[in-house]
């Protein structure tokens, strides 16, 4: 293994740097941001690449290509974290992107562009409820609007940033020209169990999810346990239980289709009480929106048939709307065929789960390679990939760079 | 009518003496209690009666019969409330009770036995999460062991009884003697919709149903909303929609049997996360013990099966168990004559939530008169009976007293 151990020791060398003992916290903006980048941006400088933080606090190396300046092939992921996160989930593609410089000039291989391996400031978003700040930065697609969202503190995202030693008022400048970007490659623990139950150590992405969130509330008529007949009860939570199973069954059978309800509050909540109302929650993927929107029309329509059944209320909230993000196929293909020269079979699977990469696909091509995590477990300290696993996907990395220079030489 | 205006106004009366200005909230052994029994106690003197409060607080007047010292029948209900309570859950049973009172010396009619009104001093159990605490210790069933309970604030029923001017050391002394207590007679609003739907103004109960409370949790795992095949997948909420729906199914159709999943968590309770565990409560009640096992064991079964085949843990906790306390015939036929005298078809339902009568069982026959309230609502500021109801169900009490006078004459 050439990667491996070293990928490692980095992974655990970052996971030592945390808000609270015992645990990896890692949020935006604080000392263990700085601490993360300082370490991070040192292997940089070690590994030959020019360090340099932007206007949000993404810290950015850059080997330059024949044309000094010239646009670059960008691989990166994030070093921030969720609470009492794993030590895999974002540092994982940072300190692979290094070990790959690394490898290029340990073989002696210059390439035709410039590379850079960012390591984005804020990924998860737990901070300020907002996540991909680094990465919508990067992309110039950051609402300025953002800046006034505070903290759990009452801190907002702009006070923090001066307190950071950032100016708020010069995110604009982290926005990088479509023009200087030439594409985007993340490698990322998959945080799902599909590679796991494949038997697969690393697998190609071929979109990121679109996903619709919504609330919905049921009310019916709260009454007391003992006295209301079934007939004459308007019960919200059984309306609810329904719902769920409708949710259930629409996204059962439909791959890549998702759907969670992952929230539910009963109310009053007491135990000799009937549910007058009940407030769930509806997470709906797909990597093809057609596919989501067909599901979610067909959802929304059997939530009012039941609420209509059952005499209820119904109140439909929606949270969060976004497009899939489709992988750029030229630039998987570059990802396929390292996995063909590593013999590895190509599983192509979508990701469920954000990452920068949704963000940068504004301005660049954009691949994804995911490595395998144990029981599919992420955003918790038991996240873990192989060593073996680790080397396999530095490889398809390092292979999927190579295949981008040889294509650019011979363009 | 006769009796319902006085009534109302003595309602009126008790509702304006509460803890929080605004709602009616009357808990046990506090200042408010103190208020409402003197008030009370009042009323009793004025219509001749002798008063005592007994080792709970429990305020009881008296009508000697011909044998000074000798059985009574005991007509009663409770004063304390739940928070934010409405007016007639009560003390509508204590103040009807003394208007019969008034209206057998305005009839010049004697008793062939003693008559007794109690007002219970704790039925709710909002203070100390024990109810029946009156009624328990009249019946000389109250555990001792309930005095070391303590309220919210750390206080416990026995310092609590202390404060009030109470010993708890001689709760004993309020245990009456089955020989002293010729029988039980509670009028009460209904607090359910039967009577409503029917479009009677009273019913006669037949049982106080039993109940069984049960937690369950089922664990599955946990798991990104995003990244989790549909098939992959041990949803603990889908899990419990299961069991929901299996309780409304075994519960519908078959009479007097009700079953209610009032509490749900699920955990980890986040929108973009499946559930891995939900705890969901189980309250299940019928008049006829056999009746509510039967359903009980069908219930957990089924429960069972839904985990089995989900492949979720499954964890049952048994919070509570009450047996069914039938009505006694004998004293329910005078009500049923009382009603058949008023000219009222007579509609004999059981009575899903507890009452006095149920702890005074253990020591007397108990009957019991429904009085409609508009809705079925009730432990609601918006609990209401109309005058004419009130007046309806005083004259049918009052016709079971000089039913009850008459039987006696007749030995």
């Amino acid at each position: 293994m050439i990667f491996a151990p070293r990928i490692q020791a980095r992974l655990d060398a970052l996971a030592a740097i945390t808000a609270e003992p015992g645990t990896i916290t890692r949020l935006y903006l604080t000392p263990e941001q700085a601490r993360a980048e300082a370490l991070v941006a040192g292997w940089m400088r070690e590994a030959g690449m020019a360090v340099r933080y932007d206007a949000v606090g993404n810290l950015i190396g850059r080997i330059e290509g024949p044309e000094p300046g010239g646009p670059a092939l960008v691989v990166g992921s994030h070093l921030d974290t969720v609470r009492n996160a794993g030590r895999y989930d974002g540092p994982l593609g940072v300190v692979t992107g290094i070990a790959c410089v690394e490898a290029l000039a340990r073989d002696g291989i210059r390439l035709p562009h410039a590379l850079e391996v960012v390591a984005f400031a804020d990924e998860e978003g737990v901070r300020f409820s907002a996540t991909l700040i680094g990465s919508r930065a990067f992309a110039g697609r950051l609402d300025p609007a953002v800046l006034d969202v505070a903290d759990a503190d009452g801190v907002t995202l702009a006070a923090a940033m001066r307190d950071y030693g950032l100016d708020p008022a010069a995110i604009a400048s982290a926005a990088r020209s479509p023009d200087a970007v030439l594409g985007y490659l993340e490698l990322h623990i998959e945080q799902g169990p599909m590679l796991e139950k494949a038997g697969l150590p690393v697998g190609v992405v071929t979109a990121i999810s679109g996903a619709s969130r919504l609330d919905f509330t049921l009310t019916g008529e709260a009454g007391h346990a003992g006295t209301v007949a079934m007939s004459e009860r308007r019960d919200a939570l059984a309306g609810a239980a329904d719902c769920v199973l409708a949710v259930e069954a629409r996204c059962r059978g439909e791959a890549h289709l998702v759907g969670t309800v992952g929230r539910i509050h009963a109310l009053p909540g007491a135990v000799n009480t009937i549910p007058g109302a009940v407030r769930f929650s509806l997470d709906l993927r797909a990597p093809d929106d057609g596919q989501r929107l067909a599901a979610l029309a067909d959802i929304t329509a059997a939530v009012a048939v039941i609420a209509e059944r059952r005499h209820l209320d119904l109140e439909t909230r929606p949270l969060h709307e976004a497009a899939a993000i489709p992988c750029d196929p030229g630039l998987t293909d570059l990802v396929r065929e390292a996995m063909a020269a590593e013999d590895l079979p190509v599983l192509a699977l979508p990701s469920g789960a954000g990452h920068d990469g949704m963000a940068v696909a504004a301005i660049a091509p954009i691949a994804m390679i995911f490595v395998r995590c144990r029981g599919g477990i992420s955003h918790n300290p038991a996240e873990f990939a192989s060593l073996p696993d680790i080397e396999t996907g530095a490889r398809v990395l390092f292979g999927a760079i190579k295949g981008f220079a040889a294509a650019r030489r011979g363009v």
